[in-house]
């Protein structure tokens, strides 16, 4: 049996021997060799859509793709049939997402952004420094006693949420289903409506779906507390864009730190740069799995010991 | 006896009852009533100069003063009896100062101030998301695996340490003694030989003193990697302004995030404002002292006790 592995990341080759399955790396850019095109496995990672194409049409023999992104919509949206199986490398983004979206939470926090905007023009914005009100209740200014909502409680939420609360913040989650995870008070959607009132920075961690488009809709948004901002790490499709652009034009919200959008690249004509207190990150909170080969191993065993998948899809 | 209480922050003055003196609010921008000339006690929190220089003149039966302020140059300067006992806010601003330092080490591995401005231009900066490596050696993007160290190991440096711990990075400690505190590491500075060429992120969290005048001055920065940054939220004056120009516009470091200068504010024509790679923070990371009536209190029951006080000078 055959594993192909790509070369567009660092992987620990050593770590997946040993199962009797041979290892060949692979070009994502470029079509599979012919040699290798009969391979039951392919482990994917920002492979080209030629790539995936071709891969699909070809590879007669492969049972198995493990993806090592979140949400692999790439290889699902590639024509693969239907038999095959794929695996997502949700958990090995956890970390990093989570780091990035505490970056970003201090950013809002913190003023980041304004003070960039006043360095720019070598200017000291003293209004954002000095004395200052200690949790005023009228602004989102640090994360102690501030109410942080998780919405997309899985595990990049259950990651940082322990990092919330260790600053002092109140972390509550939102999910398919209500209950206590790992102590934290999650609850299912229909709590919005008491929940968004209350909330001093609102995180967003939906993957993209059908189910999940617009989720932050104007109705919801008109909610939040005018100080609130909100954070998203999940798609850009789970946030009416123009609602959000609206909501910070009209101070109806306290500011939006966004990590990814509808369209990516964000077109420039996207009324999102220049909103108010707005802070735009160009879809860098993960794009580096960590240690996908952990998951890599667990799942070729399983795969060929016959049992279920890990992040099967 | 008479204390008086700064009306510059709200105080629960309640939890400052039961001692047996008056509490007077009095205001720190103008020179103390009359009637309020004889108390014996007096908390300070960004009293103007005149105010200052009044008290020292007037306040013929004043014993001690508690500063809210971290570093109370203010009051030391300001003409008081040498007999006057002065407690500093040490530790009041712990919380605060430490989430801002993580702030800016997140905004610095992440590459906020980047994103900033390709923002401000509608434009989306590609090279700083999507897919991208793992922990490379050669630069500062995450806390997960770093070289911390935080130079100035006071009780900001021990809350901070063990958030960076948490998100996986290695923290060591420069203190005027060595030692190993609360699990962490802590050198002098004669192995700030051997610790500068590991460091992937420098906290500087020193006083402002004659004994830590340019601290980091061009040849302790040499001595950092090329993508190592410096953060800044001791005082302004630990750095040597002119070397870290320097190093920074010869790409001699990956980059520095200053929340403190030597002049305040940072003038116009400092070529800190442009330099590569330079995050300016307005003297931000304080500002607000958490539950200062606990140390008001802990203080004023010692002081009436006879007892020594915290934070003395």
């Amino acid at each position: 049996m055959k594993l192909l592995y790509p070369t567009s990341l660092k992987l620990d080759v050593p770590s997946l021997e040993g199962f009797g399955v041979t290892l060949h790396p692979y070009d994502v850019k470029a079509t599979i060799p012919d040699d290798l095109i009969d391979a039951e496995v392919l482990v994917a990672w920002t492979n080209s859509a030629d790539n995936l194409k071709d891969a699909a049409a070809r590879m007669k023999n492969l049972q198995w793709i493990q993806s090592l992104a979140a949400g692999p919509n790439d290889v699902l949206n590639a024509g693969f049939d239907q038999s095959i199986r794929v695996t997502t490398g949700s958990g090995l983004h956890d970390r990093t997402v989570a780091e990035h979206a505490l970056g970003l939470l201090l950013a809002a926090a913190r003023r980041f952004d304004e003070m960039r905007d006043y360095q720019r023009q070598s200017k000291w914005p003293g209004h954002l420094g000095g004395p200052q009100p200690d949790r005023p209740r009228d602004r989102f200014t640090t994360l102690r006693d501030a109410n942080i909502l998780l919405w997309g409680y899985g595990n990049i939420a259950k990651t940082l949420a322990p990092h919330l609360t260790a600053w002092g913040a109140k972390v509550r989650g939102v999910a398919r289903s209500a209950g206590v995870r790992d102590g934290t008070e999650v609850f299912a959607e229909e709590s919005l409506g008491e929940l968004l009132p209350q909330v001093d920075a609102l995180v967003m961690i939906l993957p993209g779906s059908e189910s999940t488009k617009n989720a932050l809709n104007a109705e919801r948004l008109k909610l939040l507390p005018k100080h609130a901002w909100v954070v998203n790490v999940g798609r850009g499709t789970s946030v009416d864009e123009d609602a959000l652009v609206a909501a910070l034009e009209g101070g109806e919200i306290g500011g939006a730190a966004l990590d990814v959008f509808v369209k990516e690249p964000l077109p420039a004509e996207s009324k999102l740069y220049k909103a108010p207190n707005c802070i735009i990150s160009p879809h860098a909170a993960g794009g580096r799995p960590q240690d996908p080969e952990a998951l890599i191993a667990y799942n070729l065993r399983r795969f060929l010991a016959k049992q279920e998948l890990k992040n099967l899809i």
